[in-house]
């Protein structure tokens, strides 16, 4: 197939797989999802993401309607199905279907899987970011479809020619991107923010922070700030379709680009632990 | 018609109507709504609420795939396929279609409806309240399908038997409920919640506010907080499908309920603009 649907069984091409209306998702945006990288035919960090799909929908009190090992064992699955090994395999999870009500309705979960290919190109060159306000509901936690805010947050950047666009909250605190973590490097010391209920618990911000510990780079998960962004050493965003990215920029001004050893060290891991596992 | 879907020209029963795929609700939320009720065929408020659909949309510049006119007269011959006139009249735009990508697709917005019978009982018996901090997102003024922060609230108000729950920032301060406005009066003043990023300007809300002005019953629009709300001599909340609702418990605890008078007025007048508009 070229770019795979799946809903509650039924698969097909992606565009032009169908969905009831009365999914929640069409009324309340309401449900969780992960998406990460397939290389080869191997679904990486597979096991990371399956446990906070399950988090995601626990702390939303939605149960996911099959198993964590069923859930590995059919996106497997659906990989094989593909023209092409080299994917971004997409889940979620919606809370059921029903007539519109905010109530949550009887009946179980809906399962959507989408496969798209997607080659993953490694690269090193320095992006662009801007800086907004987070406007963004108290529980980012939570990897919800309620991304009205990022949507907005990705278009501002867009514009701007950027990469992404850092969010903050009230006092300057950097929360994260409109779709990726961010960290800095200031003094040889990595600060990435901690996972409270303003950020999501990245998966490629986990293995950034044990890259960290096996490079003996000191990592604090402390809040820092817009102006920090600005005056870090490093300055480097991560996201599971874009594990390791550098910025030269914020806001239209030089930043970062301080510590080329630190940076090259963390790409060189991060870079080496997926290609090692999806060989 | 027992119930009708409608999108983008398609129109069918509404639990066999699918949608495709590739819109952009299925992975943003990415839309505004407006419903309200529909009695003996008329529509009620129609203009009042298609205005604050487009101002929804314009707020996240979606572009309305039609002219509000095209709008109104589309919804007005929808209904006249219906079993019934007595119903919920549901529409949402969202932001067109396309692989999943937080930036902006090509193309057309999409134009959902939904006709379900549902007949307006006018009634007086007062109702239970909770209180929850809101979460929200900063943009509440905007309709939008990002909901889940509304259903968790609403099905906390569901589990402790209360017909809503109030939600409140920082400092206490009422914003309004999972789907509804609130508002107090206090020694003979109706006071409502300023139409900031905080609370959805409600077109019952703004009804209520004209009603106090007729019956000479001072309004003012600043914020109250949760002990202002459970100190009040009447309480009310108000939607488009439940207009003039009367508490009389706040926690568990008995509040407001006493002034018969004031509320009862209110009451009289917004069930007679609803009758005379719709007999």
């Amino acid at each position: 197939m070229k770019a795979l649907g799946y809903y509650n069984g039924r698969i097909g091409e992606l565009d032009e797989m169908m969905i009831p209306m009365a999914d929640r998702v069409c009324w309340f945006g309401d449900g969780v999802y992960e998406a990460h990288l397939c290389r080869n035919y191997h679904i990486f960090t597979l096991d990371e993401h399956v446990d906070r799909l399950f988090s995601s929908a626990s702390l939303l009190e939605i149960e996911v309607p099959v198993s964590k090992q069923e859930l590995k064992d059919l996106l497997n699955e659906l990989v094989k199905k593909m023209d092409t090994g080299d994917l971004v395999v997409y889940y979620q999870v919606t809370r059921g279907s029903g007539k519109r009500n905010h109530a949550f309705p009887e009946g179980k979960a809906n399962l959507w899987v989408t496969l798209t290919p997607k080659t993953f190109v490694p690269s090193r060159d320095p992006v662009s970011l801007i800086t907004d306000e987070d406007i963004r509901f108290l529980h980012c936690n939570i990897k919800t479809l309620n991304l009205i805010p990022a949507v907005m947050a990705n278009e501002k950047a867009k514009r701007a020619g950027a990469y992404e666009c850092v969010l903050y909250r009230p006092g300057n605190r950097v929360t994260e991107c409109s779709h990726s973590n961010v960290h800095i490097i200031k003094n040889g010391v990595f600060y990435t923010a901690p996972t409270d209920n303003l950020i999501l618990p990245g998966i490629a911000r986990a293995h950034l922070i044990r890259a960290c510990e096996k490079l003996s780079i000191p990592v604090s998960e402390t809040p820092f700030t817009v102006d920090d962004l600005k005056q870090a050493d490093e300055i480097i965003t991560s996201s599971s379709t874009n594990p390791c990215v550098r910025a030269c920029k914020v806001d239209g001004r030089a930043a970062g680009m301080q510590r080329q050893d630190l940076f090259d060290a963390l790409y060189q891991f991060i870079m080496d632990e997926y290609f090692e596992a999806t060989k």
